[in-house]
C-alpha cells in the first residue's frame, strides 16, 4: 500500500469505503481530520449550543442539513467513508460497524468537529515526536473529571487525548498547537494526570496506551470524542459517532484553520 | 463625566440603564463589546447555524437560555443596559427604544456576537488612528454585495465596518486585528469599496460617515450588524437587536479573545 500520509482525502476515503479499518493518525498529511457526531434534528440545537459553550473540546467545522450525507468540507459519503463508526441507542453503544447505511435516518444532522490529528504534521515538522504514530497505534484518550458546560439535555465530561513530549519540547508543542484553535488548539494540561482525574495512563478510556519515557511529560489536549461522552451520559434516543481515532478525512487543508497569520482574509 | 474609556463595564451599563444614549466605541477600554440579537427559541437553531457558517461576521461569544436577561459574560440586564435597541416585527424595524422591557418575551434567546470595537484599543496602542473615535461619532457600517451562507430560514448580506488607515499602517492593522478572531479578526478587504459593492463611502447604511484623507486606505472588517441585516431580509416574526454601534459592554476582558498566545490554557 502507498504511504498513507501521501494519500489524498478522496483516496483515503475510498479505502475506508472498501472496508479498511484503521486509526487515521498520520493519514493524508496536510488535510484536516474531523470527529463525527450525528444526532436527530430535534437534538441539534442542544448540540450546537453545547459546542458553543465548550469550544475547546467541540470546535464545529461543519454542519449538514438533516439527512444530507456529505458536507461542505467533506465530499465523500459520511455513512461509508470513515474507517469505523459507533451507533448509540439511549446512550448505549449498540454497534461498531464500518458502514452505517442501514442505521441511517433522514432526520440526522451531522456535526464535523475538529480533531487534533490535524496539527500532528506541524508537531512532527517542528521536531516534536508523536509516539502513537511511531508505534502505529491509536492515540490514548481519557475521560476527565472536568465537566463541560451543559446545554439543554446534553452534559458530560471533557475527554482528552495524550501525547508524551520531551520536557524541553513542551513549550514548542504548546506554541504550535495553540495556532490551531479549530482542532483543539493548545493543551489543557501538561504533567499530572491526576489533575484531570485520570487514575492510570496505561488504561485509556478510548484508543491504545503509549509509553511515557524518562524525561517526557504527558501533555493533554481536549478531544472531539467529548460529544460521544456526552451522548453516553445524556442518553439521547439515537446517535452515530465515529469510532474514536477513526476519523473523517476532510477536503479542507490544515492551513485553513491556522490562525495568527496576519493579513487580509477575503 | 469621567472618561468613558476608564469606566468599568458595570459603571457604563449603569449609565445606559439610566438613559444615556451613545455609541460605545472607545468605552471601557480593555473590555469586550458585543452585538445583541435576540430571537424566539424556535428560530434559535437557524441563527446558531447561520453563525457557525459565517464565523467572520457572526462570532458567537455567549448564548442565553430562553427568557434569561443576563449572560455568563454579561452580568447586567440585557433589556436595559445597552444604550439603545432596535425592535423588529416581520423584519421591519418598528421601534428604537433605550429599554426593551415592554417588548420582552419569555421565549427570547439572546446571542452576544463579538464586536470590532473590542480591538480598537489594541489598534490605538500600536499607533493606528481610529477616525470615528477622534471624531466622536459612530463607526460607518455598510451592507455589502457578499452573501452570507444561509441557514434554515436565515439569509442576508455581510455587513462591514470601515476605518480609514494610513497606507503604511494597513499591514499593522491587519496583523493586530487578525489575533482577535472572536471579534471579527483581520479585515475582509482594504482599498476598493466597489469590490464589496459599496457605492458611496459617504452614505453608510448604519452609523456615521468619516473622512478618508489623502494617503489613507479604507479598511473593512466584518460586522456584527450582519444578523440584523439577515433579520431584515428573512423577516422572522420578531427580533430585538442593539442599535448599531450601541453595544453590550461585557464583563469579559478583551485579552480573553486574543489568540496565537502560546501556552497551556486550562
Amino acid at each position: 500500500m502507498r504511504d498513507p500520509a501521501l494519500l489524498t482525502p478522496s483516496e483515503a476515503r475510498g479505502l475506508f469505503r472498501e472496508g479498511l479499518v484503521t486509526p487515521t493518525s498520520g493519514w493524508s498529511r496536510g488535510w484536516t481530520q474531523a470527529n463525527l457526531i450525528a444526532l436527530p434534528r430535534d437534538r441539534a440545537y442542544d448540540f450546537l449550543l453545547f459546542a458553543q459553550r465548550n469550544p475547546k473540546a467541540c470546535p464545529v467545522l461543519d454542519v449538514t442539513e438533516p439527512g444530507e450525507t456529505s458536507a461542505s468540507i467533506f465530499a465523500g459519503d459520511l455513512r461509508t467513508d470513515l474507517p469505523a463508526y459507533r451507533v448509540y441507542e439511549n446512550g448505549e453503544p449498540v454497534a461498531e460497524p464500518t458502514d452505517v447505511r442501514e442505521h441511517w435516518r433522514d432526520d440526522l444532522v451531522c456535526f464535523l468537529v475538529g480533531c487534533s490529528f490535524t496539527f500532528e504534521a506541524a508537531l512532527l515538522e517542528a521536531g516534536v515526536p508523536v509516539r502513537h504514530i511511531e508505534a502505529g497505534t491509536n492515540v490514548p484518550m481519557y475521560r476527565t473529571s472536568r465537566e463541560c458546560r451543559p446545554a439543554g439535555a446534553l452534559s458530560g465530561p471533557m475527554v482528552v487525548s495524550m501525547r508524551p513530549v520531551p520536557a524541553e519540547l513542551v513549550e514548542t508543542a504548546a506554541r504550535i498547537t495553540s495556532r490551531y484553535p479549530a482542532v483543539h488548539g493548545g493543551p489543557v494540561h501538561a504533567g499530572d494526570p491526576a489533575a484531570l482525574g485520570i487514575a492510570d495512563l496505561d488504561r485509556p478510556d478510548f484508543g491504545d496506551p503509549v509509553d511515557v519515557r524518562p524525561g517526557e511529560v504527558p501533555v493533554f489536549w481536549a478531544c472531539g470524542v467529548t460529544p460521544q461522552a456526552a451522548v453516553m451520559r445524556s442518553k439521547p434516543p439515537f446517535a452515530i459517532g465515529h469510532a474514536p481515532g477513526h476519523m473523517a478525512i476532510t477536503d479542507a487543508r490544515d492551513s485553513a484553520y491556522l490562525v495568527g497569520v496576519p493579513g487580509i482574509v477575503p
